[in-house]
C-alpha cells in the first residue's frame, strides 16, 4: 500500500510561525503557562480547526486536536508532544512532535484517509522542568497526578507559584485540585512522541531517524556535600587536612572508575557530575577547602544499574570520608523509573522503516519525555527521533526538514498498516 | 648567664587592648591602611614611648622603635611582625610579632640591659593580601620595592586603589612612587620575626616552639580553566562528551598522585586546590558541565620540587584534555621563592633553647611572612613559631600565654647572648 504522504509544506509554514511568534533576543521562549507557550498552543489550535480536526482542551489546558476514525467507540491512537520551550531555547525541541502529527492528520485529509479509530494529536503543557522544578506538568495533570505541593512550585523566572501561573492561563484548578482525570489509559490504545534527538547520536551515524527502545531512568542526588575544615594551603601538611576538595575529587574519580567497569559490561548507564563548587563566601586561593557541593546524576534504561552504581556513591563516601576526615552528606536521592518502550510497536516501527526505506537506529533516549508518563499509565508507547545538530534547549538546534520527513512518513505508515 | 625576663604582664594588657580597640563583632579586623590597622598601631606606638624607645615612622608609615645600643654606629637588630589582620580574623596573627619584641625589650629596659647595637622593634604595614592583593606591601615598601601597577590594585573592601587608602593614612606617596627606600640591607644585622604557628603541628607534637629552617615558596594558578562543552547529561555517551569537571578531576587527582610520589621521597611540598567550580549561570543538575574554574597551589621549600609538579600539571593539563575532548587553560601562573632561614641563626636558636630547657621543633613554615622580604634582601632572618590552637585567620586562635613567653624568652636568650 501507499502511504500517504505527509504535509511538509504545512510542517515548514507551522515551524516558521512559531519562530516569530516566540523569538525573544537570539532564542526561543515558550514559557510553561506563560504567553510564549499559550502562542504556540494558538497557533497550532488554529492549525487544526484549518483542517477541521475537532478541538478540545482539559482542566490544565493541554490541547487535544482529533481527525475522528471510523469507529468512534474504540481506544484512541495519540501523538503528542510538549509545546513549551526552556529559555532561549530552539524551536524544535517538543514542538516537532506536534507538528509531525499534524502533517501526518492533513496527510490523510489530503489523502481521504480515514483511520480505523480516532487518531488525536495531543499538544502538551510544561513538560520543561526550567520554569517549574516539577517533571511532566502537563501529561501528569491530564492523568490527574499533581500533587498538592506542586501547585506551590515557584516559577524560576517570577517566583510565583505553579498555580497562579495556571489560574492566569485559564486552567481549571478545582479539577486539578481533585486529582480528576481528563484521559483514562484503558482509552487509549497507543502513544507516539515524535522529538528531535538531544545527543549527536544520528548525527555521528548518519541517519535520519532513532526508535527509541527506552527512556532512561534518572537516580539523583541533587544537593551532595562535602564537609571539611578550611585551613591554611601552605601550612598543612597532607595528613593534617581535612580537605573537602581532595575528598570529592576522590569520589567522582571512583564513581567515573565504576561506571566505566557497568559500561564495559555492556549494560546501559550514564554518570554525571553537571555541579560542583566550593563556596565563594568561605574559599581562596591559599585555603583548604572546607565544603564543596555537587550533584551526582545516574541515568540507565535498567533500575538496577542505576541502584548500582549509587550504592558505590554510597560506599565510597563512607570509606573516603573516613580515610580523609571529612564527612559526605549525599542528602535525600531522587527517583525516577526508565521507561521502556512497548516491544511490539518498536517492532513494528522496525519493520516499516525498513519497508518503505527508511535507514533507522535502535537507540536509547537519554533524556526524560512525556512518554514516560504514558508507559507508566500503562499506555503501549512508542518514540521516534529525529537527528539534529548542536544539541537541544540552545538556540542552534538544527534539525534539516528532511529528517523530519521521514520521521513523519514512517509514523504515518504505522498508522496507515496498524498497529498489529 | 641569666636572660633578662621580657614583661609578660605588658604582653598580656597589650593583647588585651588590642582585642578590645579591633574587635567588629566575633572577628579581629585591623584593616590594612585603615582605622584598624592603625589603632593597633597608635597602641604600640604609645607602649614604646612609655618605655622610652625612640619612635619612628617610614614614608609607608611602617613603625620602629628602637632601644639604643652601646655602639650606635653598628648594623641594627630588628624584630618585626605586621599588625593587620585579614577581616574577621584572630587576634595573635602578626600582633604576636610585635608583642613579643616590645615585651623583650621591656626586660631588657627592667633588667637595666644595654645591647652592644641598636634593637628595633618593626611594627609592619599591610601584610595581609585579603586586603590588597599584594604580597607583602609594608615591608617591601621600606626596601622602596612597590611597584607602580601595585598602587592601583583595589583594596577588596572598598574598591579603592591602594594610593588612596595610603594617602589617607598619611603616607608618603612621592617618596613610595619614587621608590625610596627606608631600610638598607647592608645597615642590618640580623631580623627575628616571632608567630603564630598556622597549622597544628606543635599542637600535635606537644611543643611550645618552632624553630623555622625557611618559608615555602608558592607556584600558583590562580586562574586555571577547563573548556568543554555543555551537553544533556542523560543523552550523551562517554565518548559524545567533552565534560570539564570529569577532565578537571582527573587532572586533580593525578596531581594528588604525584604530589604523594614527591612527597614520598621525602621532599618538602604541599598541593591544594582551594577552589574549584562549575559557572553558575550555565550548569544544572541535567547538563554535562562545559567549564571549570579553579585554583592550583603549589609550595614548597625547594623551588625545583615545585617546578616539577607544575610541570605534571602542564603536561597532564594537555594528556588529559587531549583525550577528553576538552581544552584547559591553566593561566599565567604566579612564583613566590622560597625564603630559607640563615643557618646560623637558627643553629643558635636551637642550641639556645636546649640551653635554657625551651622545647623547640625545627619546622617549615607554610605560611608566607615578612621574613621572605628581609630574606630576599639578603638580611639574615630567622622565624621562632608559637604554639596554636584552632588556625589562624580566624576568630577562633587560641595561643597559650605561656607558650609566647616561651617564644620570647628565646629570642631574649639570643639577643643577650649573641648572634655568634
Amino acid at each position: 500500500m501507499t502511504t500517504p504522504e505527509p504535509d511538509i509544506a504545512l510542517a515548514e509554514d507551522l515551524f516558521e510561525q512559531l519562530a516569530v511568534k516566540t523569538r525573544q533576543g537570539q532564542g526561543i521562549v515558550r514559557d510553561s503557562y506563560g504567553p510564549g507557550e499559550q502562542a504556540a498552543h494558538d497557533l497550532i489550535a488554529a492549525a487544526g480547526e484549518k483542517l477541521g480536526l475537532e478541538i478540545a482542551r482539559d482542566a490544565a489546558l493541554n490541547l487535544y486536536l482529533t481527525l475522528p476514525g471510523k469507529r468512534r467507540d474504540l481506544p484512541v491512537i495519540m501523538i503528542g508532544s510538549h509545546l513549551d520551550s526552556v529559555g532561549q531555547g530552539g524551536n524544535y525541541d517538543g514542538a516537532a512532535g506536534v507538528v509531525a502529527g499534524l502533517a501526518v492528520l492533513a496527510g490523510f485529509r489530503a489523502a481521504d484517509f480515514q483511520p480505523a479509530q480516532d487518531i488525536t494529536v495531543m499538544g502538551i503543557r510544561a513538560e520543561e522542568a526550567f520554569w517549574f522544578d516539577i517533571p511532566f506538568t502537563g501529561s501528569r495533570a491530564a492523568f490527574g497526578q499533581l500533587r498538592p505541593e506542586e501547585f506551590l512550585v515557584p516559577r524560576s523566572d517570577s517566583g510565583r507559584p505553579l498555580a497562579d501561573h495556571m489560574q492566569d492561563a485559564g486552567c481549571d484548578l478545582t479539577a486539578l485540585r481533585a486529582g480528576r482525570a481528563s484521559l483514562d489509559p484503558a482509552q487509549i490504545r497507543a502513544y507516539f512522541e515524535v522529538h528531535i534527538e538531544q545527543a549527536p547520536l544520528l548525527v555521528e551515524r548518519d541517519l535520519p531517524v532513532g526508535i527509541v527502545t527506552g527512556i532512561r531512568g534518572d537516580f539523583r542526588y541533587r544537593f551532595a556535600r562535602c564537609l571539611g575544615v578550611y585551613g591554611h594551603s601552605g601550612a598543612l601538611a597532607r595528613d593534617q587536612r581535612r580537605d573537602a576538595v581532595a575528598a570529592t575529587v576522590e569520589l567522582i574519580h571512583s564513581l567515573n572508575s565504576a561506571w566505566r567497569r557497568i559500561e564495559d559490561e555492556g549494560r546501559d548507564l550514564v554518570f554525571t557530575v553537571g555541579e560542583l563548587s566550593t563556596d565563594p563566601t568561605y574559599h581562596g586561593p591559599s585555603k583548604v577547602a572546607g565544603e564543596t557541593r555537587f550533584v551526582l546524576d545516574i541515568r540507565g534504561l535498567e533500575a538496577a544499574s542505576m541502584r548500582e552504581l549509587a550504592a558505590v556513591a554510597e560506599a565510597e563516601a563512607a570509606r573516603i570520608g573516613e580515610a580523609a576526615g571529612v564527612r559526605f552528606d549525599l542528602g535525600q536521592p531522587s527517583y525516577c523509573a526508565p521507561a521502556i518502550m512497548d516491544k511490539r510497536l518498536r517492532g513494528r516501527l522496525v519493520a516499516i522503516a525498513a519497508e518503505i526505506g527508511c535507514a533507522a537506529l535502535e537507540m536509547a533516549s537519554g533524556a526524560g519525555h512525556d512518554a514516560a508518563v504514558f508507559t507508566e499509565q500503562g499506555v503501549p508507547s512508542a518514540m521516534i527521533f529525529i537527528r539534529n545538530r548542536k544539541g537541544s534547549h540552545n538556540p542552534d538546534e538544527e534539525m534539516e526538514i528532511d529528517d523530519f520527513a521521514a520521521a513523519a512518513r514512517l509514523l504515518s505508515g504505522l498508522l496507515t498498516r496498524g498497529l498489529d
